[in-house]
Protein backbone atom coordinates (compact mmCIF):
# COMPACT_ATOMS: atom_id res chain seq x y z
CA UNK A 1 0.00 0.00 0.00
CA UNK A 2 1.11 3.56 -0.71
CA UNK A 3 2.10 5.44 2.52
CA UNK A 4 -0.07 8.22 3.46
CA UNK A 5 2.13 11.03 4.56
CA UNK A 6 -0.97 12.40 6.26
CA UNK A 7 -0.75 9.93 9.21
CA UNK A 8 -0.15 11.77 12.49
CA UNK A 9 3.61 10.36 12.65
CA UNK A 10 4.51 12.09 9.52
CA UNK A 11 2.93 14.93 11.26
CA UNK A 12 5.01 14.72 13.72
CA UNK A 13 8.29 14.12 12.21
CA UNK A 14 7.70 17.37 10.13
CA UNK A 15 7.05 19.02 13.13
CA UNK A 16 3.13 20.07 11.93
CA UNK A 17 1.97 18.02 15.52
CA UNK A 18 3.78 18.50 19.01
CA UNK A 19 5.51 15.45 20.58
CA UNK A 20 7.36 14.76 23.75
CA UNK A 21 10.49 13.72 22.38
CA UNK A 22 12.95 11.40 24.27
CA UNK A 23 16.18 11.15 21.74
CA UNK A 24 16.08 12.21 18.05
CA UNK A 25 19.00 12.07 15.02
CA UNK A 26 18.80 12.26 11.59
CA UNK A 27 17.33 8.85 10.77
CA UNK A 28 15.01 7.98 14.26
CA UNK A 29 12.99 9.77 16.31
CA UNK A 30 11.64 8.60 20.15
CA UNK A 31 8.86 10.43 21.77
CA UNK A 32 6.57 9.05 24.87
CA UNK A 33 3.45 7.35 23.64
CA UNK A 34 0.28 10.10 24.50
CA UNK A 35 -2.11 6.81 25.31
CA UNK A 36 0.53 4.83 27.39
CA UNK A 37 -0.34 1.52 28.16
CA UNK A 38 2.23 1.55 31.45
CA UNK A 39 4.02 4.54 32.56
CA UNK A 40 7.27 5.10 30.63
CA UNK A 41 5.21 3.58 27.11
CA UNK A 42 7.63 5.17 24.75
CA UNK A 43 7.58 4.87 20.19
CA UNK A 44 10.35 4.62 18.08
CA UNK A 45 10.24 5.47 14.43
CA UNK A 46 12.30 5.20 11.61
CA UNK A 47 12.30 8.73 9.37
CA UNK A 48 11.98 6.65 6.88
CA UNK A 49 8.50 6.67 5.57
CA UNK A 50 7.26 2.97 5.42
CA UNK A 51 4.11 1.34 6.99
CA UNK A 52 5.23 -1.52 8.45
CA UNK A 53 8.52 -3.26 9.15
CA UNK A 54 8.11 -5.36 6.28
CA UNK A 55 8.49 -2.78 3.83
CA UNK A 56 10.68 -0.69 5.78
CA UNK A 57 14.35 -0.56 4.24
CA UNK A 58 16.86 -3.50 5.59
CA UNK A 59 19.23 -0.75 6.35
CA UNK A 60 16.67 1.65 8.13
CA UNK A 61 15.09 -1.55 10.28
CA UNK A 62 19.04 -2.25 11.25
CA UNK A 63 19.69 1.47 12.31
CA UNK A 64 16.26 1.99 14.05
CA UNK A 65 16.41 -1.29 16.28
CA UNK A 66 19.98 -0.31 17.24
CA UNK A 67 18.04 2.89 18.49
CA UNK A 68 15.21 0.78 20.81
CA UNK A 69 18.10 -0.56 22.32
CA UNK A 70 19.47 2.58 23.39
CA UNK A 71 16.34 3.67 24.65
CA UNK A 72 15.49 0.57 25.90
CA UNK A 73 18.42 0.84 27.94
CA UNK A 74 17.61 4.14 29.00
CA UNK A 75 14.33 3.56 30.08
CA UNK A 76 15.23 0.75 31.57
CA UNK A 77 18.02 2.32 34.09
CA UNK A 78 15.55 5.74 34.18
CA UNK A 79 12.60 4.17 35.67
CA UNK A 80 13.72 1.00 37.16
CA UNK A 81 12.28 -1.20 34.65
CA UNK A 82 12.98 -5.00 35.32
CA UNK A 83 10.29 -5.89 32.13
CA UNK A 84 9.88 -4.29 28.84
CA UNK A 85 7.45 -4.97 25.93
CA UNK A 86 8.93 -4.81 22.76
CA UNK A 87 5.78 -4.71 20.02
CA UNK A 88 5.02 -3.60 16.47
CA UNK A 89 2.13 -4.15 14.85
CA UNK A 90 2.33 -4.67 11.50
CA UNK A 91 -1.22 -4.07 9.57
CA UNK A 92 -4.75 -2.67 10.80
CA UNK A 93 -5.12 -6.11 10.55
CA UNK A 94 -2.77 -6.67 13.69
CA UNK A 95 -4.04 -3.48 15.41
CA UNK A 96 -1.76 -0.92 14.27
CA UNK A 97 -3.53 2.52 14.37
CA UNK A 98 -0.81 4.43 12.69
CA UNK A 99 -0.01 3.80 9.25
CA UNK A 100 4.19 4.75 9.88
CA UNK A 101 6.35 1.68 11.74
CA UNK A 102 6.69 2.02 14.92
CA UNK A 103 8.10 0.22 17.99
CA UNK A 104 6.53 0.67 20.94
CA UNK A 105 8.72 -0.15 23.96
CA UNK A 106 6.65 -0.84 27.10
CA UNK A 107 8.20 -1.13 30.60
CA UNK A 108 5.11 -3.82 31.85
CA UNK A 109 4.54 -7.35 31.62
CA UNK A 110 2.52 -9.04 28.49
CA UNK A 111 0.14 -10.40 30.91
CA UNK A 112 -0.99 -7.04 32.53
CA UNK A 113 -0.83 -4.65 29.42
CA UNK A 114 -3.71 -2.16 29.30
CA UNK A 115 -5.91 -2.04 25.74
CA UNK A 116 -3.52 -0.85 22.72
CA UNK A 117 -4.17 2.62 22.10
CA UNK A 118 -7.37 3.13 24.33
CA UNK A 119 -7.62 5.78 26.48
CA UNK A 120 -5.44 9.21 26.86
CA UNK A 121 -2.47 9.53 29.43
CA UNK A 122 -2.03 11.96 32.18
CA UNK A 123 -0.03 14.25 29.70
CA UNK A 124 1.62 16.21 32.97
CA UNK A 125 3.15 12.78 33.89
CA UNK A 126 4.33 11.45 30.50
CA UNK A 127 6.39 14.76 30.49
CA UNK A 128 8.00 13.89 33.92
CA UNK A 129 8.65 10.87 33.15
CA UNK A 130 10.33 11.70 29.43
CA UNK A 131 12.37 13.83 31.36
CA UNK A 132 14.10 10.95 33.43
CA UNK A 133 14.63 8.88 30.14
CA UNK A 134 16.17 11.57 28.17
CA UNK A 135 18.47 12.02 31.47
CA UNK A 136 20.14 8.87 30.63
CA UNK A 137 20.27 9.50 26.45
CA UNK A 138 22.02 12.31 27.26
CA UNK B 1 22.49 -11.53 34.69
CA UNK B 2 24.88 -14.57 33.28
CA UNK B 3 23.30 -16.07 30.32
CA UNK B 4 22.13 -19.73 31.19
CA UNK B 5 23.44 -22.15 28.59
CA UNK B 6 21.29 -24.36 29.82
CA UNK B 7 18.34 -22.54 28.62
CA UNK B 8 15.85 -24.40 25.91
CA UNK B 9 17.05 -22.28 23.07
CA UNK B 10 20.77 -22.43 23.38
CA UNK B 11 20.02 -26.00 23.56
CA UNK B 12 18.08 -26.13 20.36
CA UNK B 13 21.26 -24.34 18.97
CA UNK B 14 23.21 -26.91 19.77
CA UNK B 15 20.93 -29.40 18.38
CA UNK B 16 20.07 -31.59 21.75
CA UNK B 17 16.42 -30.55 21.16
CA UNK B 18 14.98 -30.52 18.18
CA UNK B 19 12.45 -27.81 16.65
CA UNK B 20 10.67 -27.54 13.39
CA UNK B 21 12.82 -25.09 11.80
CA UNK B 22 12.10 -22.45 8.70
CA UNK B 23 15.46 -20.74 8.20
CA UNK B 24 19.20 -20.72 9.39
CA UNK B 25 22.35 -19.09 8.44
CA UNK B 26 25.63 -18.67 11.00
CA UNK B 27 24.28 -16.09 12.93
CA UNK B 28 20.47 -16.86 12.87
CA UNK B 29 17.53 -19.29 13.34
CA UNK B 30 13.80 -19.16 12.82
CA UNK B 31 11.53 -21.91 13.61
CA UNK B 32 7.88 -22.16 14.65
CA UNK B 33 6.21 -21.87 18.00
CA UNK B 34 5.45 -24.83 19.77
CA UNK B 35 2.83 -23.18 22.15
CA UNK B 36 1.53 -20.89 19.10
CA UNK B 37 -1.03 -18.07 19.35
CA UNK B 38 -1.75 -17.85 16.33
CA UNK B 39 -1.38 -20.48 13.18
CA UNK B 40 2.06 -19.64 11.81
CA UNK B 41 3.72 -18.26 14.84
CA UNK B 42 7.20 -18.04 14.43
CA UNK B 43 10.15 -16.92 16.68
CA UNK B 44 13.71 -15.68 14.91
CA UNK B 45 16.97 -15.45 17.37
CA UNK B 46 20.46 -14.48 17.02
CA UNK B 47 23.18 -17.11 18.15
CA UNK B 48 24.69 -15.02 19.97
CA UNK B 49 24.39 -15.67 23.48
CA UNK B 50 22.21 -13.15 25.20
CA UNK B 51 19.33 -12.75 27.59
CA UNK B 52 17.47 -9.77 26.14
CA UNK B 53 17.53 -7.71 23.41
CA UNK B 54 19.12 -5.20 25.60
CA UNK B 55 21.71 -6.90 26.11
CA UNK B 56 22.36 -8.21 23.00
CA UNK B 57 25.63 -6.75 20.66
CA UNK B 58 24.04 -3.73 18.41
CA UNK B 59 25.96 -5.71 15.18
CA UNK B 60 23.39 -8.88 16.36
CA UNK B 61 20.30 -7.38 17.23
CA UNK B 62 20.64 -5.36 13.19
CA UNK B 63 21.37 -8.27 11.45
CA UNK B 64 18.73 -10.30 13.46
CA UNK B 65 16.08 -7.42 12.78
CA UNK B 66 17.00 -7.84 8.88
CA UNK B 67 15.89 -11.55 9.12
CA UNK B 68 12.95 -11.00 11.23
CA UNK B 69 11.53 -8.86 7.56
CA UNK B 70 12.50 -11.61 6.10
CA UNK B 71 10.48 -14.10 7.64
CA UNK B 72 7.73 -11.96 8.55
CA UNK B 73 7.57 -11.10 4.23
CA UNK B 74 7.50 -15.29 3.89
CA UNK B 75 4.80 -15.55 6.68
CA UNK B 76 2.80 -12.59 5.26
CA UNK B 77 3.14 -14.74 1.26
CA UNK B 78 3.16 -17.95 2.60
CA UNK B 79 -0.48 -18.05 5.05
CA UNK B 80 -1.81 -14.61 3.19
CA UNK B 81 -1.77 -13.28 6.99
CA UNK B 82 -2.46 -9.31 6.43
CA UNK B 83 -2.05 -8.39 10.05
CA UNK B 84 1.80 -9.55 12.40
CA UNK B 85 2.31 -9.03 15.76
CA UNK B 86 5.83 -8.96 16.46
CA UNK B 87 6.55 -9.00 19.99
CA UNK B 88 9.67 -9.37 22.15
CA UNK B 89 9.82 -9.56 26.19
CA UNK B 90 12.75 -8.81 27.71
CA UNK B 91 12.79 -10.16 31.59
CA UNK B 92 10.76 -12.45 33.42
CA UNK B 93 9.07 -9.78 34.87
CA UNK B 94 7.61 -8.68 30.97
CA UNK B 95 6.51 -12.57 30.59
CA UNK B 96 9.89 -13.69 28.67
CA UNK B 97 9.53 -17.27 29.80
CA UNK B 98 13.01 -18.39 27.90
CA UNK B 99 16.28 -16.84 28.96
CA UNK B 100 17.85 -16.12 25.30
CA UNK B 101 16.90 -13.22 23.23
CA UNK B 102 13.49 -14.61 20.90
CA UNK B 103 11.17 -12.06 18.49
CA UNK B 104 8.34 -13.76 17.89
CA UNK B 105 6.23 -12.64 14.54
CA UNK B 106 2.49 -13.95 15.47
CA UNK B 107 -0.10 -13.72 12.08
CA UNK B 108 -3.05 -12.25 14.34
CA UNK B 109 -4.19 -8.96 15.73
CA UNK B 110 -2.92 -8.00 18.97
CA UNK B 111 -6.45 -7.87 20.33
CA UNK B 112 -7.15 -11.42 19.29
CA UNK B 113 -4.25 -13.05 20.93
CA UNK B 114 -4.01 -15.83 23.09
CA UNK B 115 -2.29 -16.16 26.10
CA UNK B 116 1.27 -16.06 25.71
CA UNK B 117 2.87 -19.80 26.58
CA UNK B 118 -0.41 -20.70 27.90
CA UNK B 119 -0.84 -24.16 25.53
CA UNK B 120 0.92 -26.53 23.29
CA UNK B 121 0.10 -26.83 19.55
CA UNK B 122 -0.82 -29.02 16.63
CA UNK B 123 2.69 -30.60 16.34
CA UNK B 124 1.68 -31.89 12.58
CA UNK B 125 -0.30 -28.52 11.77
CA UNK B 126 2.91 -26.61 13.20
CA UNK B 127 4.92 -28.69 10.93
CA UNK B 128 2.39 -28.37 7.42
CA UNK B 129 2.38 -24.78 8.40
CA UNK B 130 6.35 -24.32 8.54
CA UNK B 131 6.51 -25.74 5.21
CA UNK B 132 4.63 -23.16 3.82
CA UNK B 133 6.42 -20.38 5.17
CA UNK B 134 10.13 -22.51 3.81
CA UNK B 135 9.06 -22.96 0.64
CA UNK B 136 8.76 -18.87 0.69
CA UNK B 137 12.38 -18.54 2.27
CA UNK B 138 14.01 -20.54 -0.37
Amino acid sequence: MAYDDQNIFAKILRGEIPCTKVYEDDKTLAFMDIMPQADGHTLVIPKEPAETLLDLSPESAAYTINIVQKVGNAIKKALGSEGIVLMQLNGSKAGQTVPHIHFHLIPSSIHELGRHASQMGDQEKIKQLAEKIRAELN
